[in-house]
């Protein structure tokens, strides 16, 4: 705004606290940055444009252009110019430290970077460090059959893609926690600041402990435009910038311009304050031993034109600086022979033949400052977490196991159990620091509250006398934003440690598209040699549809396992524990996994406790087994089969096979109970898929099943439609008829209560409806009883409050 | 933070811009407002406990209890305040003001207020202005059969139902857009305050033209507490928070405290404070004509303790003024008849007997000081869109739609084509201001650049010479949030105008969670008599899966629709118009449709007109049909069934059918094209679902279907696993395949391509396998040409580039 500061010439750049211009770079440094910087912009841009001819030893023909130009040059140089000062500050200080891209779009500028550093080539020894490796990195760039135009995890050094904007500060602090000795330095593209999780992403540093935990130096790259528009945040004024990144609890330091040798200068001492601060945080807060009050972070606030170092002017139009700048500058190039010229003339502006000696290695100059080994940004063990990951020590399930002499004998909570086993979990692994609870605002309210007996809640704000569980050091994360959880959760999982976000089921639908993006990363990682595995994301959806008395509609939805059931096989896995124990057994088996997307959807209220632990054990390695116990007629084929999937579902069927077994003693009754999901597909379908053989077993070749599921019936259809019994499959579960209500009455608004079982067995058993006509309409009064209690008494029948298995 | 201005005491009441303390309300009107206060409070707290006896007319006994008590108590007496003193300024200042109730949980609080103003009764006669209705009131809340703990669409005068936190701020400037004369106060809990979708919304105010836009009025509630936590905002130093709300752009005013009669005044000074403010921005903005820099909107930041005027101690353990005051302050007052006797002291310290006549209307003093008819919040026509709505203006569609002599002679670009469409909708609806257009950053990278002939994109800073379009009176709102985008809608839409949301299809996963709830409110709100129908959500779902050219895997994402398919059948509408000319019928039929979500999924590349428009007319109504035209032997039933649903499925199907026809001329083909997906689902689960004998009439009873679809392929078993001949359907898709390369390759990959398909039917006819070996080794062949082609040249096969219908 005009007289408001928004000015974004050079005379800006001291104006707020940044360095005040001194040299900090001699000249032999600048010019090694000045070099290392042009290296890369050349490559990035020969990767978007070129198939062969790479260090341009020829003129440009037609013929070294490819066919389709794709790519992301407006981002890359604004990427190189941090990395390269990023380099230099390592090699100083000997730093460890981390990259995350959030415009990881610009997949030209990392795999130039890292193929400069050595790390690209080490990683993929295909793409040697020579000129062959350079043609190879060019021609596979966004190329058929080679690799993607984004920050893969194909890039070494990566832990984030960037391709879905908004996660990239998340993904960094995640990183960032518990590794005290880590700098995590993460590029915020202006484009992204607009997103909603990343406006949020500003607030992690309120959770960042300075004595136990890294740093992280988040870098708002104002390159002033997206796809086609200005950014938010480049356009407002300088003034309310500040405000608004002090306000986010930063210390901002301005690095703005456009020409490179006043730049380096300025971002170099930048960086130096920047790192200097960091330091005297640490130091302070370690020598103490805690934290005393919140630090306000640095950070950086880098102001250059988009597509910097490229064309100024394409076909009289502007692009240097514009949004033009965006993808490929000069388009056309293979055709239009005026490109081709222009083209060639960009690229030889970097004086390629200045950087590269002629086997097409990088000049002394370049490496100078670039770090060695581990330390390389490239390859760092923080960044490929499975080098780094150590496994959990585990509590016994057995000391946890709630004792059940007979199914149902017991009740418990099945997440406050759960909640004891992990309290322990952060006991055995108080050590090695490597595991943490997420959740948004809602462990105590889920029922985990026994971890605090053993650790805190992370809170670096003021505490109050009132306060409870709250401390600095807290292990267990929770703030008001399944984006926060999911992305810090994400960060710390892939730079090597351990997790669990407990949530709310209708809510963690507002991650569907950060559980989009996690799976494809494993998906792709899975498949990458020198990737090594990573603990799995463990989910527990609890406070689910069926118990949402204190809230209704808005908080039933349990699709999210739909969702997550879209996902590729290799990476998913649905578990539907009936009970405490079994949650225990599929909790141990999740911590242990690697490399998946664990799901475990279990209630936290009071309820029976059908397998004992040994049964639990077996029942869960299975992952779906008849219960004999419950079943009857086992000696022969059954006439029905009751089939349950969830505990709300499991403890409606066992009351209706109870009263089928009062009512009706002459139908052989099976009861199957579905802990994993994905033993419903084929085989060939998911690595835990049953085959036909087996499925048949269970559910019969010609009987009808009544299948009682948790969630969105056509679920079971999707997952089993290729069964030869799938014709005779009834499928109930949550059909979207929801309020706020008491738990019975939830469940006969969606036709899923034990009457209405019975009912269906009746409709279903060929020849029985003709003699069970009193049963069933006994069932539809039960039912009609029910409507009319509910509205009058406001709670459950006494007989439904009341009922167990043994009676 | 000590020593840095972080004390919450009256004392910094005028710390930071407050009023002065200068009384504003006369001892008569500060009476009024405590009294109408008073009076919500105490309807709140009796609806989350009472059954009977609602105005103590008797002590109060267990059986006035309901056996289950829930709802949340903690933010209803903030919500009562900021209510009461709106009423008010409404009052003194004649507003048409609109309530938004960010903390939605607060249901208590909404409810009572609308049944004192007296809109309740009206809306819902059987809850009565008077004892009676009192009782009912009381009994209902969050009671089987009666009305949901939340504002949800039973509450008149809400927009908005708070569930899920994180939309109130987009939904309030969704509502206030092309409103001029509109105030929008938007109450904002701390706790929602940390999602990060409420993170961005603080930037909405950069999007309102004080020309012709409404005001909003964002009141941040600071009550201290989540469920279990404090909240980040409340912790955080007053000049980090006051940095913050400035850095977002805003005037912050702080009313802060406990004492009713202090804060009285205090809020009352601050609200005219505000609304002067607001009043002079918009006096000068609409006497220029224009918008000269965008102006600085006033906010209130509100600081009062959680569950205020509760109970301060219950058991010995703080209640008033901590997080145990969320839900239910009191517990099990039925049974515990020191907490009943505790219950009825906290509910007769508002002085019922002061606030009620003895047949429970409420007293002169209570609603002196609310407005009348239309001006109260709970009766705004803005708030029950459907009685302001004016239907649009459409185009004629046969203006737009591209000659096509014979299917394929023509080649357009789909989406370009509905740019030219929508810019007439923009021209044809200017007077009526009632049409946005809504996406992230992708308006012309869609291609619906046409609109930029007559509108502009929404931008209220600094407009450099180089942009393009943008103008703060532009009606095209961009901004890299689909979060923004989807929220803004919501509002606008609710409020009784019209829009279309166009986005990635990948990306439209991340408002998943907000689409449930949405969806959630439409069902709800299409069965209340007195809320009349709104204009549908519409979605283009654009720069789909199958042409990620730039970007690849995390790009690739069809799975929106499975999504949208699990919600209520009364709402959800899905769309594959198969070219530009059916995209203009659908998109037709969708502006025209009300209380829908519908969702077209349709591509921006250039691609053959298969229907003029008459026929596209016809086969958009009917919305699947048999295309003789490249069908063969239609004078007989098929041998085998080509089905397609999106653009991309349909050209590969063509193909494929044009090389059957070519190979294996005596196969009769039919090809079958989808355009409306629900069609596909039973009669009896969709509205629009197809009659058993009309399925088996397209699909056959018998013979093999191979059935290309743009997404997933379960989702069509899902849809169509009931019919006659689901065991016959082979259904290609999206099977996650995915990464940066040619739009060919990414068929092939995902076995979508025409060769792919003739060898399905090969294998699948019966018999044919054996006499068309060569044919099928031809297709095979080709398939091994294009993987060779591709990783050689980069580009696809030339016979794939250059294929037509017509050769």
């Amino acid at each position: 705004m005009p007289g408001d500061g928004g000015s974004h010439g050079e005379e800006d750049v001291t104006a707020l606290g940044a360095p005040t211009g001194a040299a900090v770079l001699t000249a032999v440094e600048q010019s090694q940055v000045d070099a290392q910087w042009r290296a890369a912009n050349y490559l990035a841009a020969c990767q978007i444009y070129l198939m062969d001819n790479p260090l341009l030893t020829e003129p440009l023909k037609p013929e070294h252009i490819k066919p389709r130009l794709l790519g992301h040059w407006g981002t890359s140089p604004g990427l190189n110019f941090v990395y390269a000062h990023l380099n230099r500050t390592i090699v100083r200080r000997d730093l460890r430290a981390l990259f995350v891209t959030g415009p990881g779009h610009g997949g030209p500028a990392l795999y130039a970077h890292t193929w400069l550093e050595g790390s690209y080539s080490e990683a993929w020894p295909e793409v040697s460090y020579d000129e062959a490796g350079l043609r190879k990195l060019c021609r596979q760039f966004s190329f058929p059959g080679g690799v993607p135009s984004h920050v893969a995890p194909q890039v070494p050094g990566s832990i984030h893609e960037g391709g879905e904007l908004g996660y990239s500060l998340a993904h960094a602090y995640g990183a960032a926690f518990d590794n005290p000795h880590l700098l995590v330095a993460c590029v915020v593209g202006d484009g992204e600041a607009e997103t909603g999780p990343l406006a949020a992403s500003w607030h992690s540093g309120k959770f960042l402990d300075p004595v136990r935990d890294g740093a992280v130096l988040p870098i708002l790259h104002l390159n002033g435009y997206k796809i086609a528009n200005p950014t938010v945040l480049s356009r407002i004024s300088q003034t309310e910038l500040d405000e608004l990144l002090r306000g986010y609890g930063y210390a901002p330091k301005y690095v703005e311009g456009d020409d490179p040798a006043v730049l380096h200068q300025v971002m170099a001492a930048a960086l130096d304050v920047a790192l200097d601060e960091i330091d005297g945080i640490q130091v302070r807060a370690r020598s103490l031993g805690h934290m005393r009050d919140r630090p306000r972070w640095p950070m950086i606030v880098l102001r250059t034109p988009k597509g910097w170092t490229g064309p100024s002017f394409v076909d009289g139009k502007p692009v240097e600086g514009t949004w033009r700048s965006h993808q490929v500058p000069i388009p056309d190039a293979r055709k239009n022979p005026e490109h081709l010229l222009q083209l060639e003339e960009w690229l030889r502006s970097y004086r390629p033949e200045t950087l590269f000696d002629s086997d097409g290695r990088p000049s002394d100059e370049v490496t100078a400052l670039i770090p060695r080994g581990g330390r390389r940004m490239g390859s760092s063990p923080h960044a490929n977490g499975g080098l780094t990951l150590r496994p959990l020590n585990l509590p016994r399930v057995s000391a946890h196991a709630v004792a059940a002499v007979r199914p149902g004998s017991a009740v418990a909570e099945p997440t406050r159990v759960l909640g004891r086993y992990l309290r322990d979990v952060f006991s055995l692994n108080r050590k090695a620091v490597n595991f943490r609870l997420f959740g948004p605002d809602e462990t105590a309210s889920n029922r985990l509250d026994a971890v605090f007996e053993v650790t805190a809640k992370t809170w670096t704000e003021e505490i109050e006398p009132t306060d409870e569980n709250l401390a600095p050091g807290g292990r267990v994360m929770e703030v008001l934003s399944e984006h926060l959880c999911q992305g810090w959760l994400e960060g710390y999982l892939l730079s090597g440690r351990h997790g669990l976000f407990s949530c709310y089921e209708a809510f963690v639908h507002i991650i569907d598209s950060m559980l989009n993006q996690h799976v494809k990363w494993l998906k792709v990682h899975q498949g990458i040699p020198w990737r090594r595995p990573v603990a799995s994301l463990n989910y527990l959806l609890t406070s689910h549809v069926w118990r949402q008395d204190h809230n209704g509609f808005s908080h039933q939805d349990p699709g999210f396992v739909d969702h997550v059931a879209n996902k590729s096989a290799e990476v998913v896995r649905v578990y539907f524990p009936p009970d405490a124990n079994t949650l225990l057994h599929v909790a141990e088996h999740c911590l242990k996994s690697r490399d998946y997307v664990n799901v475990i959807v279990a209630g936290k209220n009071d309820s029976p406790v059908w397998l004992d632990d040994e049964e639990a054990a077996v029942h869960c390695a299975r992952g779906v087994g008849i219960w004999d116990w419950a079943s009857t007629h086992t000696e022969r084929e059954p006439d029905v089969v009751l089939a349950c999937a969830g505990d709300a579902p499991t403890l409606e069927v066992l009351a209706a096979a109870k009263l089928l077994r009062e009512l009706l003693p002459e139908v052989a009754v099976r009861v199957v109970n579905v802990v994993d999901l994905m033993r419903l597909q084929p085989a060939a379908e998911h690595p835990h898929g049953m085959g036909d053989r087996e499925f048949d077993a269970l559910f019969t070749a010609d009987r009808p099943v009544i299948f009682a599921y948790h969630g969105y019936p056509w679920l079971i259809h999707r997952l089993a439609y290729r069964r030869t019994n799938h014709d005779n499959f009834h499928v109930r579960g949550y059909i979207e008829h929801g309020t706020t209500t008491t738990p019975f009455d939830m469940l006969v608004r969606n036709s899923m209560d034990r009457f209405q079982f019975v009912i269906d067995v009746i409709d279903r058993v060929p020849g029985l409806l003709a003699r069970a006509g009193i049963a069933r309409q006994r069932m539809a009064d039960a039912q009609e009883r029910h409507r009319r209690w509910i509205v009058e008494e406001g709670e459950d029948l006494p007989e439904i409050r009341e009922w167990a298995w043994e009676s």
